[in-house]
C-alpha cells in the first residue's frame, strides 16, 4: 500500500472539511473549471442537487431511520446524492471565503445557548 | 484553557464530519429531539435552509469570488446559512445510516474518473 | 360595487395565468423593481420561498390530505407560502419569454402520452 | 376542428389554476396515481423539479432577460421545467384543499400594502 493509498484510507475514516475542500481545489484546478465556480453558479448546481436528494425520496411516504428495506443499491445512490450537496456546498464556502468547518462549529455553540438542553446530558 | 476549550479549538482548525456528526447527536439527545428527526423531516428542513441561503443571494445580480464588497455582519450571516444546510445534511445522513465523509471520497474519486482532468495537474 | 371590484372578485374565482403574469408586471413596474427582476435574481427568490414553504411541513411527520387538524393560521400561512412560489414562478416565465398556461398544457399532453391511462377514465 | 381541440386551444391562450387543477385531477385518476399524492411526496416532487430548472441555469453566468442568445430547444427545455414545477405546485395546493387563485390574488393585495408604489403608476 503507498502512501497515497494510505492517506487517502486514513481521511475515509474521519475525512476533514479542510480535507475535502482542498480536493475539490485541485479537482477544479486540474480541469481549469475554476472559471465556472463563482458564488451563484454553485449555489444553483447545490440546489440541482438537492433536487436529486429530494428525487429519492419524493413517492416514499414516511421513511424509517436507517432505511431497513431499501436495496443496497439504493443507499449507494442516495451517498452520492448526499455527497454531491456538500460537496458544492465546501466548495461554495471557500469560494465566498467562509471556514465551513469554524462557521459549523460556531454555530452549534450559538444554537446551544438559544436551545439550552432538556435533558440530563451524559456527556 | 481546560482540555474541553483546547479540543474545541482544535476541531474548529481542522473539523471532522465525524465530529460534527457526533456533536449533532449529542445536541438532538440533550434536547429529546431525536423523536423528530426522521429523514424525510431532516430533508425538508434542510430545503428550508438552502431557502434562506438562497435569499442572501437573491437580489445581487452576479457575486465575486471572496465577497470583496460585503460587511462583515453578511459574511457572518452567509456561514451561519452555510452552516445550517451542512448541519442538517450531516444529520440526514448519519440517520440514514449513510457515511457522508466516506461517500464524497468516494464521489470525489468516481468524478475523477468520469471527468479526466484535462490540464497538467502539479499535485 | 365599482367595475375594478367586479372583475378582481371574478379573478379570484378563476384566475388565468395570464392575469396574475399582468398583475406581477404592473406591480414591479409601479415600485421600479424591474431592474431586479433578471432571471437568476427571480429563480433564487423562489427557491427562497420552496425554502418557507417546506419550513412549514418540516417537523410534522406525514401528513394527511385536507389537513384535517391545521389551524386556520396555518392555512392561511400555507396558502401564502404556496402563492409566492407561483408568483416568482409566473414571474421568471415571463422575464425569460416562456408562455407559462401554454408550456403547462403541452408538458400535460405530453405526459399524457408518456404515461398511458392505466384506468378507464370518465372523461 | 372539434369542441375538444377548441376547448384546448382556449384554454392555451389563457389558461386558469383551476383549468390546471382540474386537468391534473382528472390524470392522477386515470392513472390510479392519487394514492401517492399526498401533500409531503408532492411537496419533494416540486423540490425535484425546482432543482432540474435550477440544472438549466447552474453554469451560465448571469442570464439576460429574454434569453437572447437561446437554442430554441434549450428554451423548450426551460419551459418543460417551468412546467413541471408548477403543475406540482397546483397539485399541492389542491391536495391541501387551498385555493391557489385566490390565495394568490390575496397575496399580490397584501404586498400592495406592504410596498407602496413609488412611482406614479398608470393603471
Amino acid at each position: 500500500m503507498g502512501e497515497e493509498a494510505i492517506v487517502e484510507e486514513r481521511n475515509m475514516v474521519d475525512i476533514s472539511l479542510k480535507d475535502l475542500s482542498k480536493k475539490l481545489e485541485e479537482f477544479a484546478k486540474a480541469r481549469d473549471w475554476e472559471k465556472y465556480h463563482s458564488p451563484r453558479n454553485l449555489l444553483l448546481a447545490m440546489v440541482g442537487e438537492v433536487g436529486e436528494l429530494s428525487e429519492i425520496f419524493q413517492w416514499k411516504g414516511e421513511v424509517d431511520r436507517g432505511l431497513p428495506n431499501w436495496e443496497e443499491s439504493d443507499k449507494e445512490h442516495l451517498g452520492e446524492e448526499l455527497s454531491d450537496v456538500l460537496l458544492y456546498l465546501i466548495r461554495l464556502s471557500d469560494i465566498c471565503g467562509i471556514d465551513l468547518g469554524h462557521a459549523a462549529s460556531k454555530k452549534i455553540l450559538k444554537n446551544a445557548i438559544k436551545y439550552p438542553p432538556t435533558i440530563n446530558n451524559i456527556t
